[in-house]
């Protein structure tokens, strides 16, 4: 029963004085044994010596011997003082390159087990569906496909390592009512799950806080035993999230909460398939057991689960993976590391505009570094460990290092990120203006994860939702003063979701969204401005226009969409008047699959190896693509999009299902091939089977889900 | 198989002559005899005689000789030049008042039948869960247990007069995605649905536009025939809405749409329970059943459903209703029937903010009326005949026509609705100043039936939808203008849905919601403004405090708005940050059931007659309440919403079960009593099976869904 029930390293160490209390050491392992969490802000050498404490217990003093999983967070890095700091996971998402994920998830995974942690709550399969959520930064993307590939990767890379993933949060998260944070889900989808869950192999899965038409998905038997169980054939095992358990009794009022019926939780979640509960404390499983009340087979299934994972990672013959402490620094924090967080983190980097081709910059003359998130602390998304933000490269240094002597450099804030102040205009003004160009650093920020849950102020990550997607306080008057100077301006978009400021677009000179950052973020931001990375990142979500045209994404079912025509106010303030909407449109702003590179791409015609298929078949698409650039490298990500032009029941206008990030040497044609597996153009019908029904599918290939270069047509029989 | 498309007067009217077409009239009746519509802006003489003219050859040249139904419009009154005009349904649901709505019902079928009408497509019993969306004034309320109690007594009314209901739009209509028009439904619900189709017994029902989980509501068996038919037992028929059958193939993409697949559309709705289709043209009957595909009996059974109506409506006694053009003025316009529509419209007016007790207003000084809504054409809601717009009493009218010559008003626009030209402020400030007072009229607009889909400029109605809920051009700063002179300012909202113009509240004297008119609407407002009828409005809608907060109501699952804090600015500027939101709440600005009086009530002890009930019960809840005001009659709606306190899924956070609306005498106090169904306590349980569990339900009965006076508890066993 102690399997079923996660402890906690600071039960036996003093997470101040790194004391140990022997006492707290046994009381945890009585009852919270199957594994521990170690997510503090410590030393390694606290941490290493803390681990191997407890595991020693387990091994040494318990009748069964079994070692612990030892867990941390990680979504975009190991959760511990000085590992490597990789950039917000929708940022990733929109590098779209499936080899860096992996090495991103390898190095997780060895900086992880370097100091025997041997678990990581991630990567997300959740979707960006819902953009006032605060979680939007944690999610790969909007999309089922990408996020899925992005999420496998990850998976593949960090267990290559040995070290368990932990796919979150089980199922269909990330879409609350409202977009506030546990809210009711609106709208269930799996493939992206399924994609990290079962192809990808994932060692265990996080269940969820919300609930879905009712059910809460810590309690839903439907997706936790027959999705998950009957029909994927998972064998591995769930932990609930932190504190979900209780929300049985306080927030979905099933039971009551005061004092909280330990009982009703206990047997609403373990036999619906929750095998274990982060933060034990909620469950009475012996008690349950010897009343009957709860079969002893539900018990030795959960534990059966959590125990083939530790097998299958091969924790029992190995209990202590920890590498020696003098060879920490050659696995963690690692020059070689640091690179795979550069090279993913400009890869991500999106070029949304690039008027009159201002970018790239000339590294001379001189050039105003403006904006609250241009220096001071690193804009990192939520999920660092406490004080991250004084650690790493921001814009400013990566700019510097870049031009080094060869240009002069005009730094200054301009405003506070969180104020309306605008005192700090006039000195801003003064910098552009003595400046051959502007690069203004705005948008949005999250905190570390101690102030994050202390409250300071923030306006993106877990539990910080937004009903306004402008920017907050004076960043947008500063982008506004900037550019009315005339000198041309370069906005960067440093955030953790869309903002809606929709006329910086054509009232600056460039626009670069760059999600929250890697610690290497100001060195891959200034390869992208100088040209020495062409920019090839593609966007991981839709930009709306306006909060009131939530939601954005680009996948919306046949017959939504219906427009007949939308209305916008002209300079001189007449307004315009149209339908949808009244003053304003219900489309994106910049569509999903989005980015401009410094070069253009002209695409051949697109063919398929063969046009008449069944649903086993591989299809191969084939286009050639050329860079039209003589003068540079330059990276194409080429986006398959299929339409099932008939349905029975009512699906996606058109659904990514294919890509590929390519790189092209200066005016080189290269012929890309992508599979496409016709078993993923199913939809559930309306007996709810799951099916590829017989006839014409549409593939459309593009540089972005609106930007089609060509198609091309198959049937299935 | 002609009964079960639908003609159209037009097909042997000429619509501008009124000439008889007589070749068209027998192709008409050859494929489309089952009913025809006849809504057009014709003379009563017009539509009488070619009503008479088209059921005289049904009757008289057919083998059958089965008479037609004969259909118009009519959600706020009968759709012809002249008849009576109410407010819209979003406005008379916040009357709350059930006799007053089946007097409008009955004035509806008086009016209709004097002309030959027989079959009105009203009402609703959608519910106002997107506020963007442009239908919202044709919904009776967000809430389904109000919503249905004005759908039942809106049915009961009509159909008193032999006059068949249409309920609409079955079912789960009216929240698309993004709030625009005829998008993919995002939640079902019944309970408004069945209440009017079934408890109210309307002998026909309309389908709906969308799609709901990938199935369009025209072509979905589970709404149409397992829950309606098998579930509910309910015998009448089932007419698609306008265009609803071609947009199986333009819209859901389930088949070919150029030529339109005529036998898909077919097959897809007419087995799937939907009898009948409007606009008749695109079902291929005759030759599916020819060939077998269409069964003999599937055509029985809608052709069935559909006499069945017409032999319970004694429409083959007598096929011809209407009345001899002599008595016409006694059935329609009379002014019994306008007393009816001034009744309903003053109290379906909200107050909403009375500071200072500036209401009501003296008859006496001066009266300064300004706004684009306050005089020049009526704000009517949709669905109103061409050109009603310039009939009616606007609120300077019903101001004159209270204050006589004992008050000097001084009108003025102030400003265009459709424009930000403030050019007008001017004068409207000069008129403020000069008077002792300010009602000051703005809002949203919506058109007439022609004008609406010719795309003249509007803010709301069918196909009009809204991403941002605040004013649109100059009326905003118009009342901060009026606001600004110190002079008592009172404000009307003149609207079909919630405006979010929140500042308003505190930086004005007053605030009155009027939802769009009746064609009494400023006598009904004069009534309010200056005391002759003491306001009991409450909304039947909750007012957000932003688009960006939407959905905003009342009756969220248990686990919904789950607030940490929620942040503002301040007066200064300053950014005080929250959580949920970070500048912003997702909490109503003003609640669903919210409404002030000049008077205050005193709510007593809540008693029930039993606090042990099984499901069949009815537990009567009484409350003693006192009308605290010595000075004058009062009206409150007393409100009694239900909490299952546990339950095994999760469940609305309190549900409205039962409302009275009581006058009382200045100062008496009554017993109010209201019956609670316990078998309407139910919920849908993990195996959808529909129960009321057992265990403890807290009554909470107040004057709001938030101003709770009293509560009690019962349990179930």
């Amino acid at each position: 029963m102690a399997q079923l029930m996660q402890g906690d390293i600071t039960n036996w160490m003093n997470e101040t004085t790194g004391a140990l209390n022997s006492s707290g050491l046994v009381a945890n392992m009585k009852e919270k044994a199957g594994m521990f969490y170690v997510g503090y802000p410590i030393s390694w050498e606290w941490l290493a010596t803390n681990i191997r404490i407890g595991q020693n217990y387990l091994v040494e003093n318990t009748t069964l011997g079994i070692p612990a999983l030892v867990q941390t967070e990680g979504i975009h890095g190991f959760l511990i003082g000085n590992a490597t700091i990789f950039n917000s996971p929708i940022g990733y998402g929109s590098s779209w390159n499936r080899d860096l994920v992996r090495k991103m998830g390898e190095v997780i995974g060895q900086e992880a087990r370097a100091l025997g942690v041997t678990q990581i709550f991630a990567p997300l399969a959740d979707l960006a569906r819902e953009l006032r959520y605060g979680r939007v930064e944690e999610t790969n993307s909007e999309d089922p496909f990408l996020a899925g590939e992005i999420a496998y990767h990850y998976i593949k890379g960090l267990q290559s390592k040995n070290v368990s993933a932990t796919v979150k949060h089980y199922m269909a998260y990330s879409n609350p009512e409202q977009g506030v944070n546990t809210s009711p889900g609106k709208k269930r989808w799996q493939p992206s799950y399924k994609r990290a869950i079962i192809d990808a192999g994932a060692w265990s899965i996080m269940s969820a806080y919300h609930c879905y038409d009712g059910i809460p998905a810590i309690a839903d038997y439907h997706t936790l035993t027959s999705m998950l169980r009957d029909e994927w054939g998972y064998d591995y095992w769930v932990i609930s999230d932190a504190g979900a358990t209780d929300r049985i009794c306080t927030a979905f009022n099933m039971c009551q909460d005061s004092p909280i019926d330990s009982e009703y939780i206990t047997l609403a979640t373990l036999p619906a398939g929750n095998d274990v509960e982060m933060g034990g404390g909620s469950l009475t499983i012996p008690a349950l057991v010897e009343s009957g009340k709860l079969n002893n087979s539900t018990l030795d299934t959960a534990v059966s689960r959590l125990l083939r994972a530790k097998f299958e990672m091969g924790l029992f013959e190995n209990p202590y993976p920890g590498a020696p402490p003098d060879q920490w620094s050659n696995l963690i924090h690692t020059p070689e590391n640091l690179q795979v967080a550069r090279d993913l983190d400009r890869e991500s980097i999106v070029l949304l505009e690039n008027h009159n081709n201002t970018l790239p910059l000339k590294k001379s003359g001189s050039i105003a570094v403006i904006g609250p998130m241009a220096h001071g602390y690193m804009n990192y998304g939520d999920y660092v460990v406490y004080e991250s933000q004084w650690r790493g490269v921001t814009p400013l240094d990566g700019i510097k290092a870049a031009v080094g002597d060869k240009a002069t450099i005009h730094y200054t804030q301009g405003c506070e990120r969180w104020s309306n102040d605008e005192s700090g205009f006039e000195e801003a003004i003064e910098a552009a203006k003595k400046s051959d160009v502007a690069v203004v650093v705005v948008g949005t920020w999250s905190r570390d994860q101690k102030q994050l849950w202390e409250g300071l102020n923030a306006t993106t990550g877990e539990h910080v939702d937004l009903d306004n997607l402008n920017m907050v306080g004076a960043q947008g008057p500063l982008v506004k003063a900037i550019a009315d100077t005339g000198v041309p301006t370069v906005v960067v978009f440093s955030s953790g979701k869309p903002v809606t400021d929709t006329w910086i677009a054509n009232s600056t000179a460039a626009l670069l969204q760059q999600f929250y950052p890697s610690e290497e973020g100001g060195n891959a931001l200034a390869d992208v401005l100088f040209g020495d990375y062409n920019p090839s990142g593609k966007l991981s979500v839709s930009f709306p226009r306006s909060v009131g045209d939530l939601p954005i994404y680009y996948d919306y079912l046949n017959s939504a969409r219906s427009i007949t025509d939308s209305g916008w106010v002209t300079e001189n303030s007449t307004i315009v008047f149209g339908h949808q909407y009244v003053i304003g449109a219900p489309l994106p702003w910049y569509e999903f699959g989005y980015g401009k590179s410094y070069s253009t791409f002209n695409y051949g015609i697109v063919k398929l190896d063969k046009t008449n298929a069944t649903s086993t078949d591989t299809i191969t698409v084939s286009v050639d693509v050329t860079n039209e650039d003589w003068s540079r490298n330059a990276t194409e990500v080429i986006q398959v999009y299929v339409v099932d032009r008939y349905a029975s029941v009512v699906v996606p206008n058109r659904q990514l299902k294919g890509f590929d990030k390519v790189v092209f040497g200066p005016g080189e044609t290269l012929t890309v091939q992508i599979p496409l597996n016709v078993s993923d153009l199913g939809l559930w019908n309306v007996n709810m089977q799951y099916v590829v029904e017989p006839g014409a599918f549409d593939v459309l290939v593009g540089s972005s889900s609106q930007d089609i270069r060509g198609n091309a047509t198959f049937y299935v029989s």
